[in-house]
């Protein structure tokens, strides 16, 4: 009992274990991690297309939850790029921007997700995350890179624009670039250029006037809060507002709110799609870095525990007036870098977090949102990867193919048809595939007694025997496939007398197959050649075994390839019938 | 050229060898199935909601262009019972049965399935109808036949009624019950339980009697028309039809006449994806009937050229007053067993039912509508086989699992999300079964070069080297599941010194999991843990050549398990290192 408990309630666990030294780890990170999540908070909650304070309520309560559910000692719970970015484009179908029921929208995707993840979780069906192949994913995060990157260039030009996708944005943008404000692009181009400085040059110029490298990574994640002071103090002391730019201005000074999720059906017939998709695209990336941090300090993740506590952290968005919300890659790895030691170091984020919605918010009122707009795509380019177009197409036409239809189709017509054509396309060609299995004939490499393509090797046959290996489970799709296949090289050759099906590399065979399996029994029994199958593995033999194929198979069932060869090729007997 | 022009033309092939003995062959044939036609043209015509000489029309003008395209020498092209079914699904979605509007639909239904099985033709991409398996197949034409023979109740109890699914059905049959007409009732009775014991009693009796088998076949198949005959004459007779009768009336007497599909965008989308569900199964149904036929002789069909022959019948329905059409079950084997050696068999039974609709059409006028439902239904009863449930029960769970949600599904919610379903849900059941695949850690048979499972055999093993047999192909959605289950392995073991994954069941590596692979050699190189590959196919290892994976590999691949083990096990260091 204690031990499902714990099960359920990390916690439990390391919270026993808790000391001193833990402490200091954790509070340093937590110091670390506040900083950098304030003016991220703001600016993923403008991506998301809702009021400021969202972001930072989305990474109050739910990092506490996740701290009591989760499994990951550096994972940090919040808001993230792909999953604002999904957020608007979800919910900008069901409310317009700005209005009270976009809000509550928001709040419910975070409720629905966090049901979803939460079901996924208790029934441990975690592994329906990997339907998105590497290639999905990779092409899915690098459109999405160059989708949120444009959607911000309406904010560095002080425009109005609108769209979510690639041509809708530029269009919407050419149209409206006659209304740029001067100013508002001139603080986001020197931000924008401030913060790829500070990303590519600062550390290494750092490193050599001796800092510590602790030290020059700090200053160097601090870049978007020096932005954001450096150009909230002069918009303030320039009164650039009544010169056109657009601030942040009133957010409210106040802990999270209790909120309460919309749930009329109509609106969650309309969200519940996306919130499956984000869940699922919220969970992939969650558990990849989770696990990529893990791996470092060889601790394990529980991915079927981890959707509980991302399913507690969404519900609990959803009840404190934030949004979907995932273990979020940058501020995890900042985390990690600033000595996180457990899932406290969330919980004390947290309440720093608490703290500045408290107290600092009167501080931002001035900041610009062609700043908060910079730091977000210096942010996302570092998402942006083609190479992988590449590397696919070097290794593999039909990877490269799924990859390239996920930038293209994301880019084209959404981030939601591009993921899901993505996943149908990747699971499609890999169907295919098996289709028209590999076959090789196979004879016996000399002096072992191993067998290989007679194609590929040198290998001892024998003219009344043909060996086939058929490099494919065996199942629909294929069935039709293996009897013409079979029943083709059997008419090429009038001198056989045996076939042998190596069943090596068959992992199953379902009932169209074993009926199929059948129909060449018949076959081959009406044309006098002998069917046999050899290396049939455990698992296959289990279920063939008491089936009318086996009890009328005209053959044997060898063991092993090298058994069938001996009992069937050295037989002369057939040789000399020919 | 000449070729090429026999290959999309096979009457040039045949038509060349043409003799008399065919000639007779065929004609023979086509007299029989002329006879057996008429009245389950009428009744499939009613099946689908359709005049009934719609059903006679879409018997002439395919069966023509199926002899000149077509491949198999003994398929009758014409309506049949399924299709009738799912042109009344699909019709009735967008139009009232018995206006204008419906037979125009029915026109466009048979023209867009003509036209996709022409590209799926042309582009030789009849390969999706594999997709198909035998379990769902068997428990859609299951499922299909209940529904059919359901929906023909109300003829034989003459009252109104409707529903495509079996609850819609036999409510709507309930609430009309009241209204049921004696006289047409004790027709339909006397009718079906007449056509019943010609199918069952009739051909051992007049076996019995001395007729020669074939003879007795021919008066068997001639029940129908006796049926037809009889009944007509008594209604005409006792002028039933003022009793409330329903009689088929006026049918026009008329060559097939010319007509237009309607090709509005509206009709085209809401019969588009009807229509490739209809081409698919109609495909299905019709090249299951021409294989097994041309096995019994030894012949070949060419699945590609038969999308053709099929698409071309279907243009053919479309533009003479016709409906979706394919290769028949009953017809087929009776033309098969009537003796048709050519596809000229086929275009003499247009001509006979083209003289039919002109001279014999005002001989049906008295035919009660409650006679041809007698048909269809022992007709479609024949096609209603559960034992499939049983076998695949014994056999795997995922094929019933497959067979029944068919059933279920097409029964509740009617054939088109009936069998969308079957197809989805054994595709998933198929990859689910992939993602968590079966693994076998193997060791030497005594006495040979052979590696079998240790839980399953005698083997020898060596405690510093693990072997690990793969039993599935590697791709993304079990790459992390390879990566947790061999770090699992060499965790439990701190002896081990090598692990050699044997590829013998490796097939295909995508991109995903040739990361993983990656990612696995990086984990063991740290660990100080040798990585090595077996038996790993020349398709795998092409493709594997050159990559990161392999130029980082810290171990060796070896052609030969047996190989690996010598090279590996019977070093005597690691073992004394423990």
């Amino acid at each position: 009992m204690i031990q499902r408990l714990r099960q359920y309630l990390p916690i439990l666990d390391w919270g026993r274990r808790y000391d001193k030294a833990a402490l200091t780890n954790d509070s340093v990170a937590a110091v670390i991690v506040t900083i950098m999540l304030i003016p991220q908070s703001l600016a993923y909650a403008l991506l998301a297309g809702l009021p400021p304070e969202a972001g930072i309520y989305a990474s109050i309560v739910p990092i506490l939850l996740y701290a009591v559910f989760g499994t990951s000692n550096a994972l940090a719970v919040g808001p993230v790029a792909v999953v604002s970015l999904l957020t608007a484009s979800a919910v900008g179908q069901v409310a317009e921007q700005g209005t009270a029921g976009y809000a509550v929208a928001a709040l419910t995707l975070a409720f629905l997700s966090g049901g979803f993840l939460l079901i996924l979780g208790i029934f441990r069906l975690g592994f329906i995350a990997n339907f998105l192949s590497h290639p999905v994913i990779a092409g899915f995060i690098t459109a999405s890179g160059i989708l949120i990157a444009t959607s911000q260039l309406k904010h560095i030009l002080g425009i109005e624009a609108h769209g979510h996708t690639l041509p809708e944005m530029i269009w919407s943008l050419a149209t409206h670039l006659n209304q740029t404000s001067l100013a508002t692009l001139l603080i986001g181009i020197t931000a924008t250029g401030f913060l790829f400085w500070v990303r590519k040059g600062l550390k290494p110029r750092l490193l050599a006037l001796g800092l510590k490298p602790m030290l020059a990574d700090i200053l160097t994640k601090a870049g978007p809060v020096a932005a954001v002071f450096a150009t909230t103090l002069v918009t303030w002391g320039l009164s650039l507002e009544a010169r056109g730019v657009a601030i942040v201005g009133d957010v409210p000074q106040s802990l999270p709110p209790l909120t309460l999720p919309g749930l009329s059906p109509d609106l969650i017939g309309a969200l519940l799609v996306p919130a499956i998709l984000i869940s699922v695209i919220g969970f992939v990336e969650s558990i990849s870095v989770a696990q990529t941090l893990a791996a470092k300090k060889r601790q394990r993740i529980d991915p079927d525990q981890e959707l509980i506590g991302l399913g507690a952290a969404n519900l609990g968005a959803a009840f404190t007036g934030g949004y979907p919300v995932t273990g979020g890659f940058a501020r995890s790895v900042v985390n990690f870098d600033a000595g996180a030691a457990t899932p406290a170091a969330g919980a004390f984020t947290a309440a720093g977090l608490a703290i500045a919605a408290v107290a600092l918010t009167p501080l931002v009122y001035f900041l610009p949102k062609t700043t908060l707009a910079a730091t977000i795509i210096v942010a996302v380019l570092s998402l942006v990867d083609l190479t992988i177009l590449k590397k696919t197409w070097t290794y593999s036409r039909q990877d490269f193919a799924a990859v390239a239809a996920t930038i293209v189709l994301t880019l084209t017509f959404g981030v939601e048809i591009g993921v899901a054509s993505g996943v149908i396309l990747s699971l499609f060609l890999h169907l295919y595939k098996t289709t028209k299995p590999h076959v090789a004939e196979v004879g016996l490499l000399p002096g072992t007694q191993h067998f290989r393509n007679i194609l590929r090797h040198r290998v001892e046959c024998c003219p009344s025997l043909v060996t086939l290996r058929v490099d494919e489970n065996l199942y629909f799709v294929n069935a039709r496939f293996l009897e013409d296949m079979v029943m083709a090289r059997v008419a090429e050759d009038t001198h056989l007398k045996n076939v042998v099906l190596m069943f090596s590399a068959v992992n199953a065979v379902d009932y169209s197959a074993l009926e199929t399996l059948e129909e060449i029994n018949t076959r081959l029994t009406e044309l006098g050649i002998g069917l046999h199958l050899s290396e049939v593995k455990g698992p296959v033999m289990d279920r063939l075994k008491g089936t009318h194929f086996i009890d009328h198979l005209n053959g044997q069932v060898f063991l092993s390839q090298y058994d069938a060869h001996v009992a069937l090729a050295r037989k002369p007997a057939p040789m000399a019938a020919q």
